[in-house]
């Protein structure tokens, strides 16, 4: 359920290879310079990594047309949207050799990249000059899982599915899941804090996460592989270090609580006529369903539209088309009677209250599916029409849809809206019940200017209603420049002692989250 | 439900005017010695924060009688175990207050102790020596509540009890649920990052709390208070102050996600024959209750004889006697008839396995108080028999009962143990649901080193387990000497490179949670 991702990354792998790569991002931030405390890479330096890694785990190439380069995949991002120009990749399978490769880049003033899945889309972890990737797929056991807790201890490089594969048959299932989980590892998860589609029954990683083992900027491994539910003795460290973009050392462990797989899981698909409808469709939702609500996700025509057009052309519209907004719930509860006749009195509430004017739901796996489709193929509709800007905001669920109409009045009233014309397929969804909004839309390729201006407008409109520029996805790169806007001064101040303290020579994924420390 | 802290509270202050003060914590854990580097408080100080707060709020007594001392209420701890001699005690009543504070305080090199309810069991909120307490107990507004979110912005001072009777009319109630919390203040819940009752449905105060008003020890103000339920912009910054004890700052607002109140909610009690079949009764409870289960809480037979000796004579036990544990499960949930449904078959389920060899279900509110008592009313039992040690200890749920044991074999074997011997009422019960511990016992008034002997062999075999030797207590002063066993020089090393980073003179909170920072 909710796979979009995986889909996406493989078509977008493809556009990839079709379209031009995206100039290095340090040609398009360009207040960004490279610092010149940081060495530049020597082939002594390659000398010592493979001492430390076999010959495989060391990919280096000199390579500067990066068409040619084997370092492209791990120097660019799905999107096509950043990209560094890296010359070393190491893969490290234990984290001794985590330990070995930091402390020589901290003693040597070599930057560090930390990479897992390479699914992020803010550039976190892609570097942005020639900072030396350390990517983790190579470190992907999972160490332990204790069967009546359902505590699980993995290695940072285990896919997201690949653990919920291992669980599905002892009765478990992880309690995150996002549209790259086939891709995306713990390790980066952790590191962006991936919030996902569980989050509102599941509660975010600085809960489910019970332990980390961190290897720290000077190469110290911090074992703090906790496997218990309370522990109250002295900072709880780890929570540094979820969300921190491996900005303050690189996550090699993680200890993880996992909930139990339910044994009924229900959805169902509703079209309304505003978005105050599916507001109140959710409100009635918390209320009915309560506590086997798991999910609520919405979506405007324009992308139920976009997805009919350009995936599913031959399918039926599984409901009423042409209606303003469309909803998808889930339900997850241990006794299937009691769910449907909690759902079967809430579809009637909202019919006939009128809040909703059509409602399905799925009788059977097939049909589970079939509707899924329609919310989960939007972001690959996009992406296969042409270079797509996302962005995820977060704030007051009443205000979540007005940003898009905003966007949209922003660039008629400029002349720029349109099929034909610079800004189109503007389309707005996401995970209301976590005042979550995903607005995407495609622009020109490579048009940085385009690209800049719209970020300009959806941050500062964030900003300007007490919003989040980043729900989930980070501040990576791409959103640097607006850290000193976002957050005040004390904030900013607090974060740079934090990132002074641990990574005092700065070599922890610099020009990142942290503005001012080089 | 579960408000024995009210309860004992009384029970303990009445003891207390009974009883005779504990001596100086000073006097007790003498390897902790006043640092010199703090001042020593001055007329002009005074004269200082005169002019800061109204003549009432600030509570001043050179009185060096414990007994006729204004200050002793502020010194001493409800369980008469730990106490300072503070010689001022100040009563903020707005954030702008706190921040002069503690910038004074920080320039002129005046420790500080930060306190709430004063309901803390570690000695976090008392002085030491003679730090300065400030005393939050007159900031108590709540600033807003959002009754579409759930989301609540409140001063550090209320009362968590008020909060929720604030949030029972609006459908509401608060995540966090424990026995003080008819005088505990949210300020103090999320410094020790309280636990409780509810933990298991709800989660801890590390995913509830949103955003946090702190006062830095320099006196800046940090607005961190986010109403967003997801917000990935930098590090997560209020994280480092939930459960940091006061020793990073002062918390003087915070926002939190509050739940709906649940629509019915039913209790059980259990008697078993062995803590395994307690251990099967909660894996079945989480397999057939699934969602709705809330609460899973075990005891033992010396607790359940305790509270009908000491506090219920006049009643009759309502499940068998003589059982040699007890357990009682909450649930909650939207619908009575599906809820009763699922636990029918849940205790027909037990009774048939031979899992439990009794159980009752409360019908109705009076049922429902009259079986929370046996469990309520065990640490008011124990503090009406004498001084009462109480540990929170959390480890792998198998091994949560053997400690127990251990206890009395330790004791039995030197002939300690008894009820006219020196560790008498040896009792344990605890949260199972989160692998948490409560042991407690009596030991004869003020003998620290009866009290030490047993701290060490409670907390020894904590940290031989690989559990944990505070669960959600914290460590105040009580356990700062175990810190440098339980934690790798690692973590040592980096909690104290942040308590430097973010307070460099050493004012908040001295001589606990970090050790060596002075």
């Amino acid at each position: 359920m909710f796979r979009y991702g995986r889909r996406l990354l493989h078509t977008s792998r493809s556009i990839q290879a079709q379209k031009s790569l995206t100039p290095l991002t340090s040609e398009k931030i360009t207040n960004i310079k490279r610092s010149d405390k940081f060495k530049q890479l020597e082939q002594s330096d390659i000398d010592y990594f493979r001492t430390v890694l076999t010959s495989n785990n060391v990919v280096h190439d000199e390579e500067l047309n990066p068409e040619q380069s084997t370092m492209t995949p791990y120097n660019t991002d799905f999107f096509n949207l950043h990209r560094g120009a890296s010359k070393l990749c190491l893969f490290p399978t234990e984290t001794s050799q985590v330990s070995k490769i930091l402390k020589y880049c901290n003693e040597q003033k070599l930057a560090v990249v930390p990479q897992g899945g390479n699914t992020g889309v803010s550039g976190g972890q892609n570097p942005v000059f020639d900072e030396i990737i350390v990517n983790t797929s190579k470190m992907n056991k999972i160490r332990s899982f204790n069967d009546i807790s359902g505590i699980a201890v993995v290695d940072a490089g285990v896919v997201l599915e690949s653990l919920d594969n291992y669980l599905a048959p002892l009765g478990y299932t992880v309690p995150l899941d996002l549209g790259a989980k086939g891709s995306c590892q713990l390790g980066g998860n952790v590191s962006t804090n991936a919030g996902g589609l569980r989050l509102m029954k599941f509660g975010s990683l600085h809960g489910s996460v019970l332990g980390l083992e961190v290897v720290l900027p000077d190469g110290t491994i911090m074992d703090n592989l906790s496997t218990l539910r309370k522990d109250n003795t002295g900072y709880d460290l780890k929570q540094l270090f979820i969300g921190a973009e491996g900005t303050l050392g690189l996550v090699t462990g993680i200890s993880i609580m996992t909930p139990r797989k339910p044994k009924s899981v229900n959805i169902a698909m509703l079209a309304l006529d505003s978005f105050e409808k599916v507001q109140e469709a959710f409100v009635m939702a918390k209320e009915d369903l309560s506590e086997i609500l798991s999910g609520f996700e919405f979506w405007d025509r324009e992308s139920m539209e976009l997805v009919k057009r350009v995936m599913l052309q031959d399918k039926e519209y599984p409901i009423e088309a042409k209606s303003k907004f469309y909803a998808l719930l889930e339900t997850q509860g241990s006794r299937q009677e009691h769910d449907q006749e909690k759902i079967d009195a809430y579809l009637t509430r909202l019919m006939e209250t009128e809040v909703a004017h059509d409602g399905v739901m799925a009788q059977d796996e097939k049909q589970t599916t079939a509707l899924w489709q329609w919310r989960e193929r939007i972001p690959e509709a996009i992406v296969k029409s042409g270079t797509a800007m996302t962005y995820d905001v977060a704030m007051d669920v009443q205000l979540l849809y007005k940003m898009v109409g905003d966007v949209k009045d922003h660039y008629r009233e400029r002349g720029l809206l349109g099929d034909d014309n610079v800004y189109k397929n503007v389309i707005g969804f996401g995970h209301i019940g976590d005042g979550n909004l995903h607005i995407m839309a495609n622009i020109p390729d490579h048009d940085y200017k385009v690209q800049k201006d719209m970020d300009g407008f959806v941050y500062d409109w964030a900003i300007k209603h007490n919003g989040s520029i980043t729900a989930e996805h980070g501040i990576g790169v791409a959103k640097v420049n607006y850290m000193t806007r976002c957050k005040t001064d004390v904030q900013i101040r607090l974060m740079q002692s934090i990132k002074n303290s641990i990574d005092p020579n700065g070599i922890m994924n610099p020009y990142k989250v942290v503005p001012g420390v080089l």
